[in-house]
């Protein structure tokens, strides 16, 4: 089966991470696709990048089903677009913060995510009361920009154990997340490092589009994420336009 | 002082029904600067609608803040893109949920809110169980498309009274929250006839709005609604890639 | 038309610092009308004062409402006799805490209510949770007294300031909540000085207040605030029995 | 040891209801003082009787606690007064809705308070979910008066008996929790008939109360609880001022 | 791999329905080792069955784990010795209640648990506000006892439809979680028959569980779930002593 | 009356410490009959030890009520079996830390647990979440062993003090809750050399199953507790298994 998963900001080497980590993870018999934003910002820190991120998300989303796609991640980590992309899509279409959260949830009571820059920091707190995990989950940020995770020169790294030292030590953390998706080639390493599960979005969010596709499972069109009702869209959102069902 | 009000849908019948109902509670010193989306849904049901009324809604916002309106209201139930904009911009953005909400608050200890169509009814809901409303405040769908509202034919109208003496006898309600920017001009005949207060969010953000400019508040810009931090945009976005602090 | 300003605590020259925070934000069209209780504690520090302070309260809104005021601020932030003045007027009703916090959650996702003494800060952390904020609004005291605020050689400044900053580090605050009545002249000096929005519920309040007139909205009478039933009251509290309605 | 039980209300002949009930469950040590309050409604129902029952329950406890009884209960199911008596005392204070309800959670895991007029029952949620309880206790009102319980023509009992019969098959209650001091009398009788825990507030906190005199616990004078500090007290409210301590 | 899968009740013809439930989706490279206990209660409907369950079910997930089963599933939607078992394995170990409610939080915003008996009813009520999922998901019991499922004659097919059918249109769910592991073969017919997703626990969990075991996850020893110290049993539980580390 | 309390770990020293703190406190009328668990651990520390404590201590507390005994307390303060002893037993059956916190709630309104090795603190932390407690207690451990308690040079008395100490600076509690049974015999002496409230479970819930006796209260048996229905129980727990009512 087809995997898509969508780097919803247009760096291409970001999304050449990230492709690798799913790649890695993924069954035998699951062929990852990964895209590249065409529309939208070159990193996701903060609200507006997110919300202005979402439909150049959605046009790889929709062309993705189109195309066969079984379900879909979007990779990074606010879960940005999510309730839009399940209103729009068929298939199952996970965020990779919720994935992470969940799986978290099995291995661990208490946990706490270490994100990047701290313009990430509340939104994803807000994530972790979305997902009910607000009394089991702390956030932290590492005081880094997402972009400088591809910079090897940029101690990122330094800042990044360095907070997960003090989820340990201060949050009595059991389990680190990471709260990044340019982070998703490090969970290994730093687990075997700290010695507790480090988890990545991208290969949580891989193994549970895999498990929800497995069990025949399908996002609900019935209340939250019925279909959008046919209407006009105008201007530069004309192409987004929800179609007649039937007519698709 | 101009005081923006951006119809996020493209239905300019609405975005006249707006403007009048901000401009009969307005105060003398406030002009009232009315714009509807030029990229967008014909109306906002739900979460696709929503996500993708952002870009026009939040160019709106910009253009309005340029011009020199010193706050901003967001006419759509959904509270649309109010994060975004908060980041984006330094001026005020109100929600109309939001400033439905708190007004309630002050008038009555329950309350319910009667949106339009189901689609609706569940993000509202999220909606309220963010702004801390949850253990005060139902939400009901009447059960009627956003745009049968402009129509007088449609019977909309009976719909909505039907769902208030619902809220009232089942809920045991003590106040009514309009959940639609289009029914912006009904609130003051629903209250008459129930007997309790009814609120539209509309004219309650008009007079939060001018209650944040009179105090000299701005949004701030420390933490979650920081400025975005300068970088490129792609694609049909580009034009939205912040500037460096000083440039712009 | 005439907004009701009651300092709930007997001290007169809390009341003239009140009256003039309130004027100074007042619209054209309303007319402060400030009034000092004639029965209670100097200044309301904790439970105890609180309870005391209700009865000359009420009676100041009671007379008020009388006189024609068309809405009522209690300018104590501990809200006190809130819930019971909105039950025997018709008027609205505000407390300060509770519009200082809605005006913050307008300008930012977290903030930091700065209160007076250790004894005020818990019955303020059950208001923040009262008003749903609990996830968002942290609540320090200053480590000082009411009646501090009012002598300028108290050092009652510098206390503020050092917690304030406090808020900004430790809590990552991103506006500060000012959280005494007697604190409503140093909302803008402060604000300058952190460069974030500093809200005070005194100011807050009366805007709030104009709104809900503007909009012509009135206590609701269904439900919690319904009006008292007519019964006897015995001694000392003889004057304030409910009379039966129609004979006011 | 004296144990003080005060009726916040001014009706004699409820204050009866209350002593015999306290009386029928007081261990063999304890001496059950009963006291009326000499000022305030003759019955309470709602936030604006609640408030004004306050300075005549505090000046009975004040005395009380003066001639040496060892613990004190509000037999008042709103629990008025509740945080500045124990503000005010340094013996225990006891709510009868917080021990029944902490007495109901021993025995139930679901469980519906039976309140008696529409106005009492929003204050009740209140209380419920202040003292933690929200997910585990619905609060119904059954619709009567609190006077016409002293009054055996008015039907309330069948009123009370129908409102119990609705908690068991709609709310899935294992318990009833008695919402009124004038229930007091009824809890065994209704626990017979319907076969389920039927708790009563009253002998719920004398029990509580002598519970903890025994073990020698006194309310906490750190924090929420500190004694008032002293100040001036104006007009009605002058015999109320806390007095330096050491003083007393 | 090898996948234990202990149905924790002693009952042999449902541990049948959960392997088969389970091999239908095990990835090619997994082999599920369905394993019976030994000691305990036929079946699991309520906390009294739940706990006396535990010790039987411990001793299996400990032989499993020895015999090299790299991950296991508890398979009672009670998650019957959830946290016990994770306390002792360093396998990843999960619930089937758990599992099902993270995979209907993807493809569902509302969503309704239907279990057996009226007895399980709070329990599952509980874990689903454990799991943080109290404002999505609702909980019915469709009044019949667990092992009726086992019997086509009972009528327990009907039942269950019947209460689907009330959580859709009174509950307005969009998916079903069907609350029991003797119904671990209905998922996908339902899901045909009612139009939205359907979600068994055990197969959800037996693809989670693989989803932990590729990503290499196993339990945090860190915090609430480390390794029992070392202490003496004794009687009936001597066999359970944990031991010193390294020894085992 | 016969009181019965059992010990759920199988150290008889720290019985006869539970029992003496019992019997320190109990009612002239009330005989306490103290148990110690004929299998489980040797101490209590974490989920698992707590898991395999129950059936040691259900038969215990069967056994005790068949003798007479009129209520029952579990002397653990990880209320390990609670639920499940609940469900068995008609008596009341109390947990010392519930009745712990609902005692500290009424002379505090925030305060601290504080327990003793770090495994316990997650466990206890979920259940002050469970009794509704979450925004007012906060959960701490003092880094010893409970068997340490048991020994005089073990240094763990200067632990507790330590751990007490920090409470009241840094968490502002008002009261102290000690989190083990086998601490029982130091909350007066501890009171007294911190001026505040210290509250120990065993005491608490002695008095708090006198005053459920006292007042005719029994465990309800509708819903949650309802007696299991009667059913086989294989192997080690044949014993267990509920008769049909009426036979017993």
């Amino acid at each position: 089966m087809d995997l898509l998963i969508v780097n919803p900001n247009s760096t291409a080497s970001m999304t050449r991470t990230i492709e690798a980590a799913a790649k890695a993870v993924a069954a035998p018999g699951t062929r990852i696709v990964a895209a590249t934003s065409q529309a939208g910002p070159a990193s996701i820190e903060g609200y507006y990048d997110e919300a202005l991120s979402v439909p150049g998300l959605l046009a790889e989303i929709r062309e993705g089903e189109r195309a066969g796609a079984r379900a879909a991640v979007i990779a990074c980590f606010d879960d940005t677009g999510l309730d839009a992309a399940r209103a729009m899509a068929r298939i199952p279409v996970l965020g990779i913060c919720e994935a992470a959260l969940s799986l978290a949830a099995f291995v661990a009571r208490r946990f706490t995510v270490v994100t990047t820059a701290e313009a990430a920091r509340v939104p994803v707190e807000d994530l972790v009361a979305r997902y009910g995990m607000a009394g089991r989950a702390r956030v932290r940020a590492a005081g880094m920009s997402v972009l400088s995770l591809e910079d090897p020169t940029s101690g990122s790294g330094e800042l990044l154990r360095a907070e997960i030292r003090a989820a340990l030590t201060q949050d009595h953390a059991e389990a680190i997340v990471l709260g990044c998706a340019g982070m998703a080639d490090l969970a290994r390493r730093l687990s075997e490092e700290f010695g507790v599960p480090v988890i990545d979005g991208v290969s949580a969010a891989v193994k549970q589009a895999e498990a929800l596709a497995a069990l025949g499972l399908f996002t609900s069109k019935r209340g939250a994420y019925a279909a959008p009702s046919p209407k006009r869209y105008s201007g530069a959102m004309a192409s987004f336009a929800p179609m007649p069902s039937g007519t698709e």
